[in-house]
C-alpha cells in the first residue's frame, strides 16, 4: 500500500514507522495476547507507558524540574476554559491579557470571559491575522493574572518567532501546532498547552506542562477533570483517561528521539519551509499570505493568483497523492501543514506538482 | 497469536472481529493512503463514520427521535460535572437528587454540590453496597431539577433491574458499564451517560444521550466543551473530537448489530452470568457477594472463602490466560466483567480454572 502524503492541518499524519509499529501490536501488546487499549489504565504495563512519555517529554523539551507534565481531556479548546478556571484567580482582580494573532486567540478570550475580564492586547484582525503585531511590555496590565498567546497560527501561517516578554506574569503559550517542532525555553512559560493531533499523537488529548507553583489556584466551580491540581495529584489519572492517545504519544516521541530530537527536527522542518517558500517566492502564479517575518515553518499559507482555479488545483492534488492541502473554511485558499511527520521529499513532491501545474494553467 | 479472556472491568475487551478489522485498514482507511486516525474531523470520510455511529445507535438502543446523541470529551467521570453543569439549572431550586448505591454516584454527588444541592436519597453503603435499597418515590424532593441512578454498579456487581419512577422529574442515568448490554426503554429517562471503555470502545469518550427539552438550560459558568447545547448544534465537532474512539465505536456498534442487536445479546449476557452465578452459588469455597435479587450481569463479584488464597487465584488464573480477575481497589476479592466482548466460552474457562482450584487448593 503506497501511503499518501498528508497535509491535513490536524489530525494529521502520524509517522509511518510509528503507524506500523502500532499496527503489528495492536491486537497484542507486549505480548499480553491483548490489545493496547483493552487493558486497565491501572496496569503495570500501561503505567510503564505514561512513565516513558513522561521521561521521553522532558528529555526531549527540556522540561525543568519544577513542571509538571499532565495529560488533559479535551483537547486544546477544552484549555481554553481550563486555563482561566484553573489560573484567572492568581491574582485578585481576575483579569487575562490575551495577544489576537488569529482565531483560536479570539476563542480564547471569548472563553475565559466567563471567569473573569479578558483584555486584548494586540490584534492583527484588520489584515486576516496574516502577521504578528508589535507589542510594547510597558503596556501590559499588571492586574493580569497571565497572558496568553497562540505561539503557532495554523489557520493563518504566522508563528511568534521570539516570545513576548511578561516579566513576572505567566506566559500562557498554546502549542498545538508546533511543540516539539522548534527548540523552545520551557522557563519562558508559566503554562504550555497542545492537543496532540499536530505534531504529537491522535486526537481528543491536549499535553499540559505547568509551572508547579500555579497549581491550586482553580475557581470553586472548576470541574474536578478540569483541575489540573487533580491531574497532577493522580498522575493524569483521576479517571480513565484516553489511553490509546498517551500509548501513540509515546511512540512519537520514541521516534522523535531517533531522530535526533528538537534541534535536529528543526533543521529538517526549517528546510521543508524553506523549499515551499523559496519557490513561492519565486513564482508569480502563487502567492504567500503570511508575512515573510512572521512565517511559520508548520503550516505554510498560500493563495493562487487566480483563485478560480483553486478547486481544479486542490483536485488535481489529491489525485497526485497530495492530501488536505485546502485552507481553513475562514481563511480559503491553500495551506500545506508540514508537521514533524512530513517527509522532506513530500514538500518536494509539493513543489513538483506545483510547478506542473503552473506550467499546465498559468 | 492467543487472544486472552481479558475479565478487566475497563478499559475492557473488545471484540476480536473489531480489533482485527481496526488493525488491518490502521494504515489505510477506506483506501485512502491514510490511517482514519490521520484525516480530518471535518472530512467527507469521518462524517460518514459519525453518522453511521449515530445511525446504529439510534436502531440499536431504539433511540426515540426526541433525543440527541452527543459524544462528550472526558469519560463518563466528565459528566458528573457535566451534567449538573447543563441540568441542575432546570429548576429554580439547584436541587439533585442521586441514589447511591456505589463510589461513582457519591463521587458524581460530591461534584453537583459544586453547583447546587445535593440531595443523598438512599444509600447501601452501610453494607458495602452489596445491594440497591429501596426507594419511595413520594419520598422525592419535587423541587430537584434531575435524578441520578448509577444503572450498574461496576465495583460492586449490582444493578437496578427496574428502574425508579421519577414522575416529571428527568431521570438522568449513568450506564457506563452496561449501556446496550441489556434492552432498556430510552423515554424512561432524561440523560443517559456512558464511558465508552466498557461496552463501546475504547477510553478518553462519553456517549450522551440527551432528551431534546432538556438542552439549553447550562450554567453561565459551564465550559464550552463541556455544554450539551454546544454539541448538539455542532454535531460533537465544535472542536476536534476524539475520532478513533467514535470510529471504533463505529466498528463496535456494527459487530453487535451482526450480533442480532440488545436483545439477543442480552439473551447471551444473561446465559454468561448465569453460568458464573450458578457456580458459585453451588459452592461453598467462593462466595457471591452482591445480593441475589440485585445482580449484575456484566460484573459478577465473589469472595474465595479463604482470602489468604486470593493471590494465588488472581497469579495462577492469569498464567491460565485469565486477566485482570482482581477486584477493585476500594472492594477486593474477584470481579469478572463479561461484558458484550466477553464470549461464553471466556466464562466456561473461567468456571473450569475455578473449579480446578477449588480442587487443588479447597
Amino acid at each position: 500500500m503506497s501511503r499518501i502524503f498528508n497535509f491535513g492541518a490536524g489530525p494529521a499524519m502520524l509517522p509511518t514507522a510509528v503507524m506500523e509499529k502500532a499496527q503489528k501490536e495492536f491486537l497484542n501488546y507486549n505480548d499480553m495476547g491483548s490489545s493496547v487499549i483493552e487493558i486497565s489504565h491501572r496496569s503495570a504495563e500501561f503505567d510503564e507507558i505514561i512513565n516513558r512519555c513522561d521521561s521521553l517529554l522532558s528529555e526531549l523539551a527540556e522540561i525543568p524540574p519544577n513542571y509538571k507534565i499532565l495529560y488533559v481531556h479535551g483537547g486544546a479548546q477544552m484549555q481554553f476554559s481550563g486555563v482561566p478556571l484553573n489560573l484567572i484567580n492568581y491574582k485578585p482582580a481576575r483579569k487575562a491579557t490575551f495577544m489576537l494573532t488569529g482565531n483560536w486567540a479570539v476563542k480564547a478570550s471569548k472563553e475565559a470571559s466567563r471567569y473573569g475580564t479578558s483584555i486584548n492586547a494586540i490584534s492583527s484582525e484588520d489584515a486576516s491575522f496574516s502577521y504578528i503585531p508589535k507589542w510594547n511590555p510597558s503596556d501590559l496590565d499588571l492586574e493580569s493574572s497571565y497572558v496568553h498567546i497562540t505561539s503557532n497560527n495554523t489557520l493563518y501561517g504566522t508563528r511568534w518567532h521570539k516570545f513576548p516578554e511578561t516579566g513576572d506574569i505567566p506566559l500562557v503559550a498554546d502549542m498545538t501546532s508546533e511543540f516539539l517542532s522548534r527548540k523552545i525555553d520551557i522557563n519562558q512559560f508559566g503554562i504550555i498547552f497542545a492537543g496532540l493531533q499536530k505534531n504529537l499523537g491522535p486526537a481528543g488529548l491536549a499535553l499540559v506542562i505547568i509551572r508547579e507553583d500555579l497549581l491550586g489556584h482553580a475557581l470553586p466551580e472548576t470541574p474536578s477533570l478540569l483541575n489540573y491540581k487533580v491531574y497532577e495529584e493522580q498522575h493524569s489519572l483521576a479517571n480513565t483517561n484516553n489511553t490509546f492517545a498517551i500509548y501513540m504519544m509515546s511512540l512519537v516521541l520514541e521516534w522523535l528521539n531517533e531522530q535526533g530530537g528538537v534541534g535536529k527536527i528543526e533543521i529538517e522542518n526549517s528546510r521543508k519551509a524553506a523549499l515551499l517558500y523559496d519557490f513561492i517566492d519565486n513564482s508569480d502564479f502563487y502567492e504567500g499570505t503570511a508575512h515573510p517575518d512572521h512565517r511559520s515553518i508548520m503550516n505554510v499559507t498560500f493563495n493562487l493568483s487566480e483563485n478560480e482555479l483553486l478547486s481544479d488545483f486542490l483536485e488535481q492534488a489529491r489525485a497526485a497523492g497530495l492530501y488536505a492541502l485546502k485552507g481553513h473554511r475562514a481563511v480559503g485558499g491553500v495551506r500545506a501543514s508540514i508537521y514533524n511527520a512530513m517527509p522532506y521529499k513530500g514538500c518536494e513532491a509539493l513543489v513538483d506538482f506545483m510547478r506542473e501545474f503552473e506550467k499546465d494553467r498559468g
